[in-house]
Order: structure tokens, then sequence, then C-alpha cells
């Protein structure tokens, strides 16, 4: 779906001004909310902060490192795709937080050959996010359009609190590890985006495959949960983005835990999964284990809680013993750091039976 | 200046993980202040929000279009250079508000080449330029760190209001236009950058080349002025980043006046610049209405109001008839819209003479 800007079709913004660019993006995106005092003209936009706080958060994403213009599979990121990834990823961070977001800034580098169309698309993406994953208090307010030779879009949300922020320090008392949202899927996308053709995900249905491809392209964070865990109890939360193990780590590290998995509970993720695993000839539990962007929520919740709607127990947190203290967890893991994540009870190696990547590092050597 | 990073002189962000990145980079960056309630490390800073708002602001840098690593002149941009522009750009646009700056988050998208000791230069630029500019209350809360083909930074900042935010829209009434900070020094400092050797800038004076490329390189907003002028009764204010002749035409429009810069107030910032502008072959003029960058604080105050010290009056703005609000003023001005900015009651094309160059549009055609 597009959306109709001013310009003639195949207008580049190389062609126009910036008046005429912000023109064609500021009425197809929602500027308007319950928390907007002020929003795009001004040198700042100014923001409601109910409670005298504010959550705030940002993130990028570069053409070539994280998504492609053209995939291997022959799809075409679109600007609505963008727009709406750049938005779930910033909007479940706020969520883990146990937060609402209330504002979005959003700046774009755009090579000058990017169609206007593409901006307005990006802007509809963005803002039809808002309404899709339920941040229905959030508005953009403003941004920052430049030019670049390569495409990029950073993203700022800001979100409210209604009580304490949840952060991945605060489950020291161990708990139920819980998890609302999807495992695998954005990784079993990617993998299927990345396929050529002819080739194996050739054999997997294409209405799968286009609904995988999706879970990469828009993924679905559950944004109402974050402040439905948090008053459910929630000591620690996070976005899952970079892979269950890794993130499920970065908790057990923060907090001083140690986090079992329990496979039965994750179950149901992998079967979801493996028809496609086995068209495509991958493993299903890699994907659920160690994929990442799907930026569910994974929370410690008190043993005594009951899990709401939505989240489902997927293990279990018991305060680190020294020695636990002591083993190493994966690549951000160093030796006398860092309590581990094991699954059944074994390392995740072991219960593999190989080694496995953990999940994602922007930097990893 | 550098700063030491506990990795070996020479290692790029390709050679360590994510992890070893931020531990190069967090130790440098002043994460602590009056207004942190969680710093780097959650999904989420939390900043406190004085009075149930925040203003908040973003902008990018980006290589090639912003800055360049190595200039013709042979100055290769430092990470400290970067980070200070970075801070500054956005620090100017907060007090430009009438605020005080409270958090920034910053996004870096980084070359696989990128020196570590560069990433930890540019953290400690950012966070000396909080000192430098008298933002003594802000703090670096968080970000994101990314790999991309491009080198780009982003930063957002908060920023918390005393009183009511000053908009540009407010000075419906007309008052003294009166600016804070330098005039045309970075446009100076830009030319003196893109000038090769042997060229007409090495007949300009060691000391004063770069003096004005600093002043391109890491501009010096007045930040606390900010606030003082809003105490002072601002009805409108903005940063001036694209040029006086275009930054007061945004005042002029979204406020309803005309504004008649006086030339003889503008003087001695022209004064200051002529002899390095008469060795380069340049318009002293040219640099003062027109250079961007500079961030200096554009302000309408009422006609009865003193000048606070650290500002002067450059002009006289009065409501825009209706036949001034059908004149055009400059690229973004079209027939309908827009009462006009003159200086000594002339356009700024009879008053130089020629046609000028308004102001910087990053999209103009």
């Amino acid at each position: 779906m597009t959306h109709e800007s001013a310009v003639p079709p195949g207008t580049t913004v190389a062609q126009i001004g910036e008046t005429q660019l912000l023109e064609a993006f500021l009425p197809v995106a929602t500027t308007r909310g319950p928390h907007v005092l002020v929003g795009p003209g001004d040198d700042c936009a100014v923001v409601a902060a109910p409670g005298e706080r504010v959550v705030l958060t940002t993130d990028t994403l570069t053409l070539g490192q994280d998504f492609r213009t053209v995939w291997p599979c022959g799809y075409r990121t679109t600007g609505t795709d963008l727009g709406h990834k750049c938005a779930a990823q910033n909007l479940a961070d706020v969520a883990a937080m146990g937060a609402v977001p209330t504002a979005v800034v959003v700046s774009l580098t755009l090579p000058g050959d990017t169609p206007v169309q593409w901006v307005a698309d990006f802007a509809a993406g963005l803002s039809r996010a808002f309404e899709e994953l339920g941040a229905t208090e959030c508005a953009l307010v403003g941004g920052d359009l430049g030019r670049g030779a390569e495409l990029s879009v950073t993203a700022t949300v800001t979100g409210r609190c209604e009580g304490e922020p949840v952060l991945r320090s605060g489950a020291t008392g161990g708990g139920t590890l819980v998890h609302a949202g999807v495992l695998g899927r954005a990784a079993a996308g990617l993998d299927a985006l990345e396929a050529g053709s002819p080739g194996p995900w050739d054999a997997v249905a294409g209405s799968e495959r286009l609904a995988l491809r999706a879970a990469q392209l828009r993924p679905a964070p559950p944004v109402p949960l974050g402040p439905v865990l948090a008053r459910a109890g929630a000591t620690a939360m996070l976005d899952v983005s970079d892979g269950l193990l890794r993130d499920a780590g970065r908790i057990a590290r923060a907090s001083g835990l140690r986090i079992d998995l329990d496979p039965a509970a994750l179950e149901p993720c992998v079967a979801a999964l493996a028809g496609p695993a086995a068209a495509a000839g991958a493993d299903p539990w890699q994907w659920v284990l160690t994929g990442g962007e799907d930026h569910g929520l994974l929370a410690v919740l008190p043993v005594d809680s009951p899990v709401p709607p939505g989240a489902r127990a997927i293990g279990s947190c018991a305060p680190a013993s020294p020695v636990g203290r002591h083993r190493t967890n994966g690549p951000e893991g160093q030796p006398g750091r860092g309590p581990s994540v094991t699954v059944a009870g074994r390392s995740s190696a072991q219960w593999f039976g190989r080694d496995v990547v953990e999940g994602w590092d922007h930097f990893e050597p």
C-alpha cells in the first residue's frame, strides 16, 4: 500500500527542497496525541511527562546492516516496512520498561535517489505501527531529514511509567521466567528472505513464507503487555532483540540469577516452525533459542504471581550461587562474571549436542 | 587530545564485540547527572522531567554531508570534534526553547575500520561539550552502536523548561530582534577547511585560520542564554543553524512578522571577519547574513524589555501587513505566504546589490 504525496510520481528527494519533503512526510504521519504539547515545526517538540519522568530509547536501522533494499528472495523492502520496523523495535524497548510509548522523533538519512513516495510511505508505516501494535498514545513529534550515501533511520521514543520502571537487574530473588510474543519467527523469516530461488525454501508453502517474511520485516511486539507485566509484579524485563539465550543471559547477569529454560514450554514455538524448518533444512530450536528481532517481552515474575494472559512461563530463575556466578555464558560471559542460562539443566551446547551461536552482536569479530 | 581505552592502539570496531566497544565508550562519557534516574544498560533510560513535560530534539551528522574525515586544507576531523559538534547542535535546539538540557541518547553507525579510540574520543568530546557549553545538568543516558558503510551519528536530547517553552510562533505583536552567540564564523571556518593550499587562505594568519576552523568544527552556542532570554520575556526563539536570513524568515513566517535587520548592529560581526575575508577574497556580509552552523540564539523580545547581557539587538519586528504577508521570502517563501525579512528596509538582494543564497537547505535541488 502506498500513500499519495503532492509531488509527481517518481520524484526523488534530490529533486525537491526540505520544505517540500516535509510536506510529503508530515501529513501522512500521526502527529497528534494525548501527550503532544508542541509537535513538529519548532526547534524541539514538547511532550507531556506524567509522574515527572520519562523513559527514553533510541535505535538505528541501516541499509545493508539491518535490512536490504532487495533481498535474495526478490522481495523489495518498502518504506512502509521500514517505518513499521523502526517503530516496533523502539516501542518494544519502551514496553520492556513497563512503560507506555508517548512520542517519537525520527531522523532519516536519505540518498538523493530515494523516491519522495518512499519517505511518505515510511511516515505512514511508522504511524500505522503505533495503531497496529497498540501504542495508541504515541505520536511523531519531530525529526531531522538529511542526505547521505547510505539509507539509515534512527528513532527515539519516549514513554510514561505508571509505576516504577522495570529494569533488567531487579529479579535478585529469582522467580518465574515468562515471555510474551513470538520466538524464532523473525529469524525464520530472515532465512526465507535470504534464500534464493531455486532453493530449499521453494518447498515451503507460499502463505507460510509470506507470514515468516512479515515476521522479520514487520515484527509485532506485544507493546501493551509491558505495563500489564509490570502490574503483574515483573521484577526484571527486557525485549528479546538478540535471541532468547543471549537476552536471558542479560537478565541473569544483571539480576545475579541462574535461569533454566523449560524446553516443554518452548515446544509450541518450535512446533509452529517445524514444517518450514524441515522443508528448508533448518533447526527450529536454533531459531527459537537464538533468533533475534522478534522483540517479544521476557520478564521475571515472583513465583506466586499469576502469569497474565498473553504471556507464558518458559523457565525458572534462582539466585546464582557463588559457583554459578563464575560460569561463563555465551559471547558476553567472561570468567568470574555472569551466571548462566541453562536448558533443562544443561548448557545450551550440551543440550543442542553442539556449539551454538547464541545470538546477535553488532560487532562480533 | 585523546582518551585511553583498554584495547590496544589501532584496534578497530570490527575487531571487538559490542560489549567491549561499550566498555571503551561508557567510562569516558558523563553518564551521571541530576536528572538521570536510570542510566545506560537497560532497554530505556529513565530521565527526570520536572514540571511533567520534556522538550525533545534529534539531529544527525553524516560523513560527507555534514563533515569530512579529511578536509581539503588537510585537517582530519577527530572523534572529539564530532562529539562536540553533535552535542552543540542538539543543545542549541534545547536552549532555543528556553529550556535546560537534561539528557542525551546517541546512536553511532560505524564502518568496521573505525578505530575504537575514535569512538572513545567521540564519547569524551560529547561529554566535555556539556561542560564547555554550560549544559551542566546534562548526561549521556543511553544509545545504540551499530555497523554501517557510512559513519553517522544521531543524538537526541531532552530538556526541562522552567516556564512556558518559547516557540517560533509567539511573537505576533512584534518586538526587538536579539541575537546571542556568533554569526558567520562557522561559515568562514567552512571556507577555510575547504580551501586547498596553495590558495587564498594561506594569506590569513595561522591563528585566525585555526580559530575559524574551530568555529565550524566545534561551534559554541550560548546554551545557558536560552533560559535567560526566556526569562527576559522572549516571545519567539530559534537557533541559527541555516543562516540568519533564512532563520529570521522562519520566525517571521511562524509569528506573522516583518523583520528588519539593522546592518549597524551586525557591523561588529562583519568587522571581526573583515581581515580573513579580504585575504580569502570572500564577502564577510555573506558569511554573517547567510552562514549556518553557528547555532547562536535568535529571539524576539518585547520592545520595552531590557536586552540581557550576552545578547544584542540586531533588528526590529512588526506585525506583517496583509500586503507584507504576500511577499516572498527566499527559497522557502511562496507567493501568498510568509512575510519578509529585510535589511535596512530593503530586500537582501537589493541590499547586497545581487542575488544571495539565503542559507542552507539539506535537499535544495
